[in-house]
């Protein structure tokens, strides 16, 4: 049985084939957000701790962290921020720390500055998920030894030296050369979390059809857990909620374990309740209950986040409780 | 290749693997609308022909006709009318003759009455669906000689004798008799179309799992389509319109074909419409893109009826088209 175990300071998220799927918080991200950008910039960390309690309100069972911020005003003063290996590993630090004396879940490292990966790899509590090597060579040589020097599980991008393939066979191959090539390291493959990359559905008719199968493949052959952006899959095109809104659980029943995505949408958060209790994953659906309730609260000029958070404080719903009990 | 052709005076709708999802309008069922019923009995038809217009609009591909109807008052003056033998062939040629003077797409013919069977397949144009046989042996011996006799594709579900079974097996060995006594008889394994049976989460919550897999083997193994009463499956619980919302996309990631459903819910519909884009069905996005405009007029107050059949009238979608032209 592929179990991911990934912790915070008191709390165990498990990604796996019979657990509920995996939520991970994207919001915490500057990279297209230039707002965020130039807050981080001048020092503050407000939408940040707003993103951090909201994202885990909404029901994200683990943050993403991204320091990929480009810090333009600094930049004019001083050539060395022009360096996002100078930038990321200081900011990297200041977003944990943000965090996790905010939130109590575990985090997902996410950089292409391995810098910054050590430093939030030293800065985090428990067992974070590493995000993210590819198989091209370089990153490989840099971020597995990473990876087992910390003992942490990892996303692996299924793209190479040659780029991004639109053939899934060479995704799925790219994807079992990374799993092999950790295995060398002596890391496991529950201890990987394979993204097979999802294109627009705009731009490829096919793009739905090759993730499932993809993900199937991933799963009963290499017996990995599997991870996304979901929302790529609406890139351009109308009432993107919608199509984010089937997508998720048409992946789920193909057997996705988890996706990186903004857990302050009820559509999308609706779609993955939903396809919990589907799949079993909600026994007594008492997770798709509690969130009707906030639904309905919605109803009443509530925002999602609104709604959730006070939901969480009056007890209505038993997971994201911050500071509280909450299940493994 | 499996395919199950519909067809009315001048349409065909095809059921099949690498088809759009097959939208069966389920509205036109006195069987729990009371009020329905009542206008029935005094002869007025006029919610009959609001909602054939309306499903049609909304995107219902074939339209279900039930003439379940109890007759409340007639019976109590006339005791032939406590014998639905007695009442539903009638109300079934009235309710045929209704819909086809204003719509043009295939029928559904859903009684439990045979003499209702035989009415609805002579007046029916075109190739209507028979709803339904099952494993009960009486049942198979009525209807598979009028399946035959008129050529049509029927209905299998997956009970028999002994009840509707919980066990998944049991139901596939049902469905896999039906097959094999309609090949006595001569009909094919594709004029077949299979309802698993979908049970409500709330009450067995392997029920998603269930179909899911019943889906596939039936698919594989039998090759037959299948369709379900979509909405049982989120009975008795909370916000119903998102259970269904994310069971239609995965039954048909699972490879369903076809669903008895509502098709004047926007939930319901947008869900199917993106499923449909996901599997590929919908290779130009042109049929959601036609939706988003629906939903986004919706923004403004309009029902999805009211919306939908605008943008009929506007030419705004290709589908659904009264009395034009309409892809076969």
């Amino acid at each position: 049985m592929t179990r991911t175990v990934l912790e915070s300071k008191t709390k165990t998220v498990t990604i796996g084939f019979d657990e509920p799927f995996c939520v991970i918080g994207e919001r915490i991200n500057p990279t297209g957000r230039k707002k965020l950008a130039a807050e981080l910039e001048s020092g503050d960390f407000s939408t940040v701790e707003k993103d951090a309690i909201e994202q885990v309100a909404c029901g994200a069972m683990v943050l993403d962290i991204n320091s990929g911020a480009v810090f333009t005003n600094k930049m004019a003063e001083d050539p060395r921020y022009a360096d996002n290996n100078f930038v990321e590993p200081t900011l990297m630090g200041q977003l944990i720390d943000t965090v996790q004396a905010l939130v109590d879940v575990p985090l997902c490292i996410d950089s292409s500055v391995p810098g910054a990966l050590e430093t939030g790899l030293e800065k985090a509590q428990g067992r974070p998920l590493l995000n993210s090597v590819t198989g091209e060579e370089e990153r490989l040589e840099l971020v597995l030894p990473l990876v087992k020097k910390y003992n942490v599980p990892v996303v692996a991008i299924s793209n190479d030296d040659t780029g991004i393939s639109e053939d899934p066979e060479v995704r799925f191959a790219v994807a079992k050369k990374i799993v092999e090539r950790a295995a060398d390291y002596g890391i496991p493959a529950h201890d990987i979390v394979v993204d097979p990359l999802v294109m627009p559905i705009g731009a490829m008719s096919t793009a739905g059809r090759q993730v499932f199968t993809l993900v199937r493949r991933l799963r009963d052959e290499l017996g990995v857990n599997t991870t996304c952006g979901a929302s790529n899959i609406s890139f351009g095109l109308p009432n993107r909620h919608g199509i984010n809104a089937a997508f998720l659980p048409m992946a789920i029943g193909a057997g996705m374990t988890s996706a990186i995505m903004n857990p302050v949408r009820s559509v999308e958060m609706e779609a993955v309740a939903a396809a919990n209790m589907l799949m079993n994953h909600d026994p007594n659906g008492g997770r798709w209950i509690g969130l009707a309730r906030v639904i309905e609260a919605m109803q009443a000029g509530a925002t999602f986040a609104e709604a959730a958070t006070a939901a969480q404080n009056s007890g209505a719903r038993s997971s994201g409780r911050r500071g509280g009990r909450r299940r493994a």
